[in-house]
Order: structure tokens, then C-alpha cells, then sequence
């Protein structure tokens, strides 16, 4: 992908490293907007189709925020019962119709390969906001931007990465993608740790290891993990056939401190896609890790601002003209280090 | 209506047909907006409550784009058991409180009436989207100014139209509007296809006879309709008493490429009100029409964006003033043809 | 409650006598802006969060509003099943991932205590918009600030007030908020009719008799009551244990217009915290009144905008700032009484 102006955003297979730089270097500039030191209009009378067909608040906000931040509107609509698609309206006419009325959509929608077939319907850019169990791009991209981010901190970059992927790895969308995008990048080491019904799929294995990473599969959590990034995941109950099928997992490769201390190195960041599960009988990362300096699942979500911010601002071609719009931010906000 | 300035929009006998080309004449001013060709911040500051008491997808997002579009903002709101008319609340209450916190109010209601009902405790003007079974004047007005508009493009006008309405003409409340708005033109033929279950209702034939219109009444399609107009209906399997009532009728009256070709002139447009069936059982118009450049359904929907921009600005007052508001567009949009 | 820059908004017992004076002078410069007489652009690129789990159109839109008529983009989400939360998510990490999205959060929930336990993972501000039995302080600070305005009409304030709450005082949230809130004024009276079985707690008419406050009980309206305000509410059926429970009460101690006339003076104003349950076997209020001056309740709806765009302010630290942004309105408003 040379030019993201106009284009669709639908898969982790469309970057090349290039492509996957162009985004962080435009949502490393985002910061600025994101920390409310000063706000911009270049989107302003721009307007969003958010459309979560299947529910996702998190996501769902993140993108709306995101459009907000740059200063255009958001139309929104969630639910898949609510909407002629109900009516037997083809995904072809949805989009063709709702097309007509942004600049730009978000969709999220239960069924594998359902944006994409919206995509080529749609008469302006499409961003994947998750197709059910495929695709999920932007989680993709924080995941990433994140990594690379803390990696910075330590004066180091995404080659050369080990990283130690725990959990639930066949239903996991977003180790799925992360991999995959790894793959884009040198040396990588990648430890999979999962019960044998829930390792990751032979496809992206054979990926990770046909682009020369190291690649250690196990079934448990033992020893010292030399692991620079520890990705944890939730067991994806609603992937599962049954609650009951989902339970037989919930629970395993949980991670606190003592655990983490047991197994992990002291610079070893901790990452979840989140939602993590903090009921008792999940509990996947416990609560006694919420004040470490390495738990980096809410700089996560706050990154996921970003790189959404650098996608839209590309796909419209705003990239390079935010900044001209800047404008003061005159209210008092947390964010904006400058306050405090 | 001489004056829509602080009017309630609430059903197509209100407009006489000035009052139907005063509309038609903003909403031509409007064109340069929805193609992002320019912005206006008239409405900057001004608030839409968007009240959907029954989900339509489609017409919410429509009437929260045409708002934004001219610059003002949207607050929503979906479904029934979510709000206070589920605890008892009369409509002219709820009618009362919510005229409160807006500039303008866009309802629909499933219940024939109450929209009306609404608008007398209302302090703002209401434009009705649709109220049940009953009224749905921007769907008439859209459907009327998309005829002008593809008339105009052969150099006719509407008087002197011939359009044949197929389908459900019992229960599809569009087909109701647009042959009662037609009753303002002259020289009218309609040609109402429908099973004898079906018919138009005779209150709205009589008016067609009334107004010296020409009126054709078959139970099927054959022979040659020299129709300027096809107007194709979707079974609306909701207002039938059962799923197997309605389903008696899917699938008659199929429209696809060889069946147009047959009946219709080469300069036949077709109309249909969305969404469009597409289940294979149903069907009614099919996709190998999808690229004909006679299929005009999505400029409908395009065209509904118009519609209800110029009607905002009317009942706001703002209609010969929303150029003084232009700003420019910054970012890259498809819908822009100088961008193409 | 000195400095309300950057607090939570959580609970009546935050505030002092002071820092209700302060939201009320706040609110009274807010007035131009919700008649629609200019606008203000102070907030323009804040977002708020507007969380609201459970369903509340009326509060949800009046903060909505009120943010909107600041400048501000607002950003919702409506019901707990489509959150994270029905995934197993702590209040703490919904707080910490959506106050990344927002400058200020408005919150809903069910459960009480939530709104406070919300806010302490929360980055930005957060106002409690109803946490179930509980809490629901903007509902109080309006109740209050539309008594100072309708006693502020008749040259008395606050002080020295006869107040007569009436129906369901055990579940009834708002007037156990408005009670408290009383008791940082002087010499107040307050007569509380309500069947025995749903008196005020004894908690809160303690601390009424223990402000030095009079108190008369009773469970029957009779007599003359010399009240200034009576403050009429609904039977809240969805706290009771069964809807059976709910209807025993249901339609005692209606108000109509005479009744009224028959027990309270000709300058008695009515309230009512809305919605008034108006179906037949309840009508607690009845519409006979509608027209009645001195019924206020479709003022306290307005008077809410009024109070919700002072707290944003104030936590936001834009009370002082606002009329340094103010713009003209180009649009007709029946609000903007010079238009009439």
C-alpha cells in the first residue's frame, strides 16, 4: 500500500513495513490532539458512519472519539436486528445507502468477510472494526504501535522482539494478527503458550517460521521466559460452541505478580487486547498488577486513539495538513501534562 | 403552507405544490454539500433530537447526516423500552421535556397518530419519519423530487408523467404518499400492478380519478408499459398478520434485466422506496440491474439527504442563508468529481 | 467543595451550602445559551463520555444537550449487555479504558455505588447520572435550583421554605436527595404525605429535624396545606419486588386541579421529578393541570440544561470563560423569545 488516500482498510495483509511506519509516524503526531494540548478542525463538516453491527463499545468509541479528535461528526447505529439487513437488504445495498450518507465508515459485523464484501459496495473508505472471527486490523496496529512504542522506550525496535503469546490462541483474533504482522519484521521470537486444543493455528506458524522467526510452541508456563513483551489473552467464550466448552479453559495461564515475578523479567511489558476477564474463575491478569510500570494494557487502549486518528487522517488525505488547523484547547483536562 | 419557518412537518396533504417546489428549489441548493464540494456552518451550534421510537436504520442516519451536514449537532435516541413512554409517560410529556433540549425534532413512532399527538407538546417543530402505518412525508418528498429530477435530465417535467406502481400497493405506505402527492400535478397515468389482495386502497384511487389523473388497475405485469417510471415495492411482511400471510406474496412481481426488458421502455427509471429484499424467496428486484444506468434507487437515497437538508433549513429559517456560512473542504472525498 | 475544577460529581454530600450558590450562579448564566439568544464555542473538541448502562432517555439526553450547547462532541453508549462488562470486565478497567476516550464522563449504571467505584479508575472527571437506589445529584441540584428560581419570582429564596412531598417517599431517589440537599438551608418546613408503608427513611428525617428543620408526617392529603411548593412522584414499580407490589399504590395521592385547589394556596408551585406515570390507574398527577402556571415541572426539565452545562463548566474549569466564546444564533428559534 503506497497511498492510503481512498482506500480501504480491511486486512493485516495489505501493510508492508512501509505501509506499517507510515501509520505510526502520523500517530506519533496525533499525541499532541490525544493529550489535549491543542486541538485541530481538518476534519470539520466530515462526517463518520460507525457501524457496529455487532456490539463493541470499546472499539466503537475509540473510532468516534478518534473522528472526534480531528474534528468531525459521527453517525452511529449498533445492533444488527435494528437494521434492513433484518429486512433481507443485501450487505451491496447497505452499503451503497449508508455510503451515500459519510466520508467515511467503520463497521464491525459478526460474520467473517462481511466488511470486506460491504467494502466493494461502499462509495468511500471502509475500516475493518472486526469481521467476527477473520479480521481486526486496528487491534492489530495498536498492538503493534504499542510494542513498538515501549520497545522505544528502552531504545529498541520491533526487530529482534521476543515476545510470549499466553492463552486462548486458536479463537484469539488478535495473536492471530499480531503474528501475522510480525512476520513483516526481522528476528522475531515468538513463545506460544497455550493448551494443545488452543495453540495457534498451523497456517500462522508456517508464516512466522517462512519469514525465519523462532518460533517455540509449549503447553504451560515454566521456567524464566527471556520475553521482552508478555501478550496475555482472554478465552473468547462466545468463539466457543458451548459456555460450558469455553470453561474448561477459563482460568488456566493466569498471571500475577508472583507469577509474573516467578517467570517473567523485570522489564518484560504486559499486554492484553482486552476485555480482560476479572471474574474469579477467569482472572486472567490478576488485579494485583494494576500499578506495575510494565502493565501497558490501558497505554493499549489509549494508542488504539491514535493509530485510528493516523488511519482516518490517511485514508481522507489529511495527513500532512492537521497541524494547519490547530486551534487552543481551553478547558481544563488531566490529560494535558501541562496542568499538572 | 406559504411559510414553513417554526412549522411541524407531519403529512404530504400540508403541501400544496408551491410548496412542494420550494422545497424541491433548496434542496437543489443542497447538491454542492452532500457532494463535499463545500461545507456550511449555518446550523453550527443548533441541536437535532433524532427520536426513533422504531428502528429505521436507514431514515435515522439519513436525517442525522442532513443535520450535520449543515452544520449542527444530534443527540439520538432508539427504541421504545428504553424510554420513559415505557413507564407511562404521555407522548405529550415526553413531547414537552425532549423540546427542551433541541432546535428541531425528527420522530418516528410505530403508531398511526403519534406523530401528531407528539407535535402538540412540542415547543420546537417536529418533521414526522414516519408514524406506523400512516404518513412518511420526506420518503414521498424524496421519491417526488427524485422523479423531477430524472424527468429533468430528459428535459420533462413531472406533469405529463406515466409511472407504474408494482407490488404490495395495500400495505406500502410510500406508494400511498407519492400517488397523493401526485395528485398536485397535471396529466398523470398510474399504472397499479398488484395481486387483488394488494390494491391501492380506493380512497387513494378515487383522489387520483379526482384530479383527473389516469389510473390502470391489473393484477399483472404483461405486455408493453410505457411507463417513464417503474415504481417496485418490497412486500412489507411487518404490517401482515402473520409471516405466512405475507409470504403468500414474495417473490410476484419480480423485476431482473430480462423482465425489464421485456415490459419497459429503454428510458423506464426504476424506483424502489429500500430496503430491497434480496432473499432468494422475495427477490423483487434483482441484482443483474445493479450497474444499469436507469436504476435510480440509491440516487433516491442520495436524494433523501437533500430533501431533509432543505427541509431543516426551512423550518429553521435558514434557507436563503446557508451560503453565507460556506467554508471549504479539506480532506479527499469520492463524492467530490473535481477530486476524480 | 471548594474548586470544582477537575472532581468527580458523585453524591448531594459533596456539596456545601456554597458550592451550591456557586453551580446555581453558574446555571443562571447559562440561560441565554439554552434560549437559543447566542452560542457558545468554549467546549469546542472536548468529548464527553456519556455512559449510560442503564437506560435513561431523558438524563442521558439533557447531558447530552447540555454538553453539545458548551461547543462539546458527545460520544454515548446505552444498556450493560453490549459492554465489556457482560464480558466479565471490572468497573475499574471500563473506567480506565473509556476515560482515555473523553474529557468528562456522565455515568448510569444500575448498581449503586457503581458511579463512585466507576470513578476511581476514571482519568477524566465523572458525574453521576443515577447509580440505581442510590445517588442521582444533578436530578437534586436541579429539583433545588428550580425552587430558588420559583421562590426567586415571588421575592423569597430558599430559606424559610414549606415544601409538601407527596407519594412514594421510600424509593423515591430524588426526594430523598432534595430532602438532604434542604438541610443545608434555614428554617425549613417540610409536611411528607405518604402511606405508611413507603415513609421517608428514618435516616434522612433525622437529619432534617436534626438541621433544626420542621417536620410534619403523614399519610393522607387533608386540609389545608399551606405549602409554597408541593412536590408530587411517581410509584418507582421498577424498585418494588413485583409489579403486583407496585400497583397497591399505585393512584393514591393524585393531584389534580381539584384537589389542588381544595388543599394548597393559589401560589403553590407543583413539581414533580418526572416522568408522571399518566395512564389511568395511576395519573398522579393529571393533565388538568397542564396548563396551570404554577405547575413547574416542564421548567425543572429546562432548568436541567441549565444545571448539567454549570457542573461541566465548573469541572471543566470554564465557568469564567464562556462568554469569551460566545457566537450569534442565525437559525429561527420559539426559544429565543426575541423571535416572538
Amino acid at each position: 500500500m503506497d497511498n492510503f488516500t481512498g482506500q480501504h482498510i480491511l486486512s493485516v495483509n495489505q501493510f508492508d513495513r512501509v505501509a506499517v511506519e507510515t501509520v505510526f509516524d502520523v500517530a506519533d503526531k496525533m499525541q499532541p490532539y490525544a493529550n489535549r494540548e491543542k486541538r485541530t478542525t481538518v476534519l470539520e463538516g466530515a462526517i463518520l458512519g460507525n457501524l457496529f453491527f455487532e456490539s463493541s463499545t470499546r472499539t466503537r468509541v475509540s473510532f468516534g472519539t478518534a473522528f472526534n479528535l480531528l474534528g468531525g461528526e459521527v453517525r452511529e447505529t449498533t445492533g444488527i436486528s435494528s437494521s434492513a439487513l433484518a429486512k433481507g437488504e443485501s450487505l451491496y445495498d447497505t452499503a451503497r445507502v449508508l455510503s451515500g450518507y459519510s466520508d467515511v465508515i467503520t463497521m464491525r459485523h459478526p460474520d467473517a468477510g462481511s466488511v470486506a464484501e460491504f467494502s466493494e459496495g461502499s462509495r468511500v473508505p471502509v475500516l475493518n472494526g472486526g469481521d467476527g472471527p477473520n479480521e481486526h486490523p486496528t487491534q492489530a496496529l495498536l498492538d503493534l504501535y504499542t510494542i513498538a512504542k515501549e520497545r522505544a522506550s528502552f531504545g529498541e525496535s520491533i526487530d529482534n522482539l521476543h515476545i510470549a503469546m499466553i492463552g486462548d490462541l486458536k479463537y484469539g483474533r488478535t495473536v492471530h494478527s499480531l503474528a501475522t504482522m510480525l512476520c513483516l519484521f526481522k528476528n522475531i521470537k515468538l513463545t506460544l503458550i497455550s493448551p494443545n486444543e488452543l495453540q495457534m493455528p498451523v497456517s500462522i506458524c508456517d508464516a512466522i517460521t517462512n519469514a525465519g522467526h523462532e518460533l517455540i510452541i509449549s503447553d504451560q508456563l515454566e521456567g524464566s521466559v527471556e520475553a521482552d513483551i508478555c501478550y496475555q489473552t482472554r478465552i473468547q467464550q462466545e468463539r466457543f460452541s458451548s459456555l460450558q466448552e469455553a470453561d474448561k479453559y477459563r482460568g488456566k495461564f493466569r498471571l500475577n505478580q508472583q507469577i509474573y515475578t516467578q517467570h517473567f523479567k523485570s522489564k518484560t511489558v504486559i499486554m492484553h487486547p482486552l476485555p480482560r476477564d476479572s471474574r474469579a474463575d477467569a482472572n486472567e491478569l490478576d488485579n494485583d498488577l494494576n500499578m506495575h510500570p510494565n502493565l501497558a494494557i490501558f497505554r493499549q487502549t489509549d494508542n488504539g486513539v491514535l493509530v485510528r486518528m493516523a488511519l482516518f487522517a490517511l485514508v481522507l488525505g489529511v495527513a500532512e495538513k492537521i497541524s494547519d488547523f490547530d486551534r487552543p484547547v481551553h478547558w481544563y483536562s488531566t490529560k494535558n501534562t501541562a496542568n499538572n
